[in-house]
């Protein structure tokens, strides 16, 4: 038998005991579970910023595994406290949509309101759900109690707002959703989007990104620059990035999440038509 | 049966090799043990710090739990490396009070100087005790040798002396004790303190820190402010604590460990008496 | 039976989903697995300060540990994929040089090249063999699979060059090879070349790093000096290292890793052999 996975996403940080309290409340009820830290370097109160890391790594856990997501800066209003079903995977968090990018990518099945208090500690603290509610409905639930007994289906869940790409007159227009630790800028734009203006591997693109204009290569990896040179690509998760081989892109071009974006193949710039 | 599960706590950090060592050592001792990381972001050096961390997440393991914690500036000296026989945990660490908060909280059973090097690794560095000495103690531990195996029983344990609350003409002194990772301000004043001087929820308090003087809320939670508000709490560890919601009141008062703080109902100041 | 155990490592940090995807791709693999952070706060792209952290952990493992590293600057370039044999553990990562510290410290076996498609993903992303080659060719070979099953064996694998000690007229000649966090200095100095110009424990050492001379004690330990003394030493890893006693040497003497040192025994300095 595969061991139970729980994985704990978090605005904690490793500093306090917030995180270790949480996992001694799940050991407590499962003393046989896997905990995996997804993070617990989320930028506090960033349910966007949640969202998205909790979205590049639940795809690679084994089905059934629960994660248990706390970016939660409605905690002590009547937010409600949720588990969704996926079509792979349980998510137990803040009903503020920072469990929804991940579960839509696969598939939501069910959405339940946390009412049921058999599954959550005695005693509730009014600021921290974490610890009291979502960590040990979590390890019920890796224990193999069904979803639906942790309360009452809804409908009415919050969805995060994405950002949408436009693409008009040859030209995308999108919006950086995540600045990764290397400083790569991780966009909403995939490669559909980019075949539909043409744009091919070892193309020149021109980037406008806030008041600056880039041209950058548009390139299957970094293998094909050198230390310190701009390029973009499709990164790991399947997302359009700007990136600096070996160095820190979002830092040198001072950008950050939700700076909009917009690509156009460089060939179609008027300077060039005319040239 | 449950798995055995030991706490380990550091101001190591996590971008050296010495937490893993520490690790390494303990699996090669007993490879069926779950590790728990408390925390490696103590403060460097910071005995109380690493404390108080420990007393806000030792509560919540399970029974039988064995806490190895590594704060040590003493490393070297005569300080003695102790075992703590709380009446839930063990403790490993040295004696310099740093397992005094989590044991007292809970209880304290026995207190064993480590002299038995049955259970230490046989070289031993001058300089990472966690290491040659705590770890393998931990390890040890949980795989079930007693505590008394490790050495005498000793009475002159170091405790940490703490701030005292002083309540006197309807004001209480007290002590900000930590401040966490979002900023919020920890004191070492509870709530029987405060029902003391007669404040309830939703009463204004003045209060004064440093030399800056607040009107701030007395509330039971972060959802009856306005993103940006000071408010005042009972914490999740049961503390008294200043916080602005979403925001880093720490950061705004420029507070932190051991500045003072006084905290007196609104209504009983002299402005609002003669008014 | 003991635990299987895989250590990690990585410049990854741990805001982004980058290590939870490895965690979850080798959970995918074997279930039964313990996953150690070995560190994941490597500094970004840098393969010596990686090789360092990982050689400083590896040796207190148990036997047939299983190490993934990654700090990839050349992730996308032709550089090889490798599995390393050592005497005690198994490596995995780029063929860069990260693993050998460790590797040749205890003697290095055989060296594989990766190339079976059986023990990869069957996507491989151009920007993160982390997950898409190490971390299942990692949990493969925890699983029992051969190394020799993971490829060819090859024999001109990347080993870093490392700075040379050099001892000539009483005076040795080293290099920084890594700063802790605690700002410890440790250099490739180790106590066979200090004893090759005769220094004894608390002798009085001339140390010139950049433009600047100190005369350090060279002490067992911490415990010789006073708070905020300078002292020199040989550090848990064997290396001779300089030290503020609960301070931060490196941010004193603004040194860095490469940057060169020389030590000689003070006594022997022309002024004091003239006085």
């Amino acid at each position: 038998m595969k061991k139970q996975i729980l994985g704990l996403l978090s605005d904690f940080g490793t500093k306090d005991g917030y995180v270790a309290a949480m996992k001694g409340v799940i050991y407590e009820i499962s003393g046989s579970i896997t905990i995996v830290d997804v993070s617990h370097g989320i930028a506090k109160q960033d349910v966007r910023n949640g969202a998205f890391v909790l979205a590049t790594a639940a795809p690679f856990f084994p089905d059934g595994t629960v994660f248990v997501c706390v970016v939660d800066p409605g905690v002590g209003t009547k937010r409600k406290g949720i588990v969704v079903e996926g079509d792979r995977h349980l998510y137990v968090g803040p009903d503020n949509g920072i469990l929804m990018l991940a579960a839509q990518h696969e598939g939501i099945q069910h959405v339940y309101d946390i009412t049921n208090t058999a599954y959550i500690r005695d005693e509730i603290s009014f600021t921290f759900h974490g610890r009291d509610i979502f960590a040990p409905v979590g390890a019920h639930l890796s224990k193999g109690i069904k979803p639906e007994e942790i309360g009452q289906e809804i409908m009415d869940y919050i969805v995060l707002s994405q950002a949408k790409v436009i693409i008009e007159f040859q030209q995308i227009s999108g919006e950086v959703i995540h600045v990764d630790g290397f400083g790569n800028i991780i966009t909403n734009v995939i490669l559909e989007d980019l075949k539909q203006i043409r744009v091919k591997f070892d193309d020149l693109l021109k980037i406008q990104i806030k008041t600056q204009v880039l041209n950058v290569c548009f390139l299957e990896t970094y293998g094909k620059t050198k230390p310190g040179e701009f390029l973009s690509l499709i990164g790991s998760s399947g997302f359009f990035e700007i990136a600096i081989n070996q160095g820190n892109a979002a830092l040198k071009l001072n950008v950050s999440t939700g700076d909009i974006i917009t690509i156009s193949r460089n060939s179609s710039s008027p300077y060039k038509k005319h040239a």
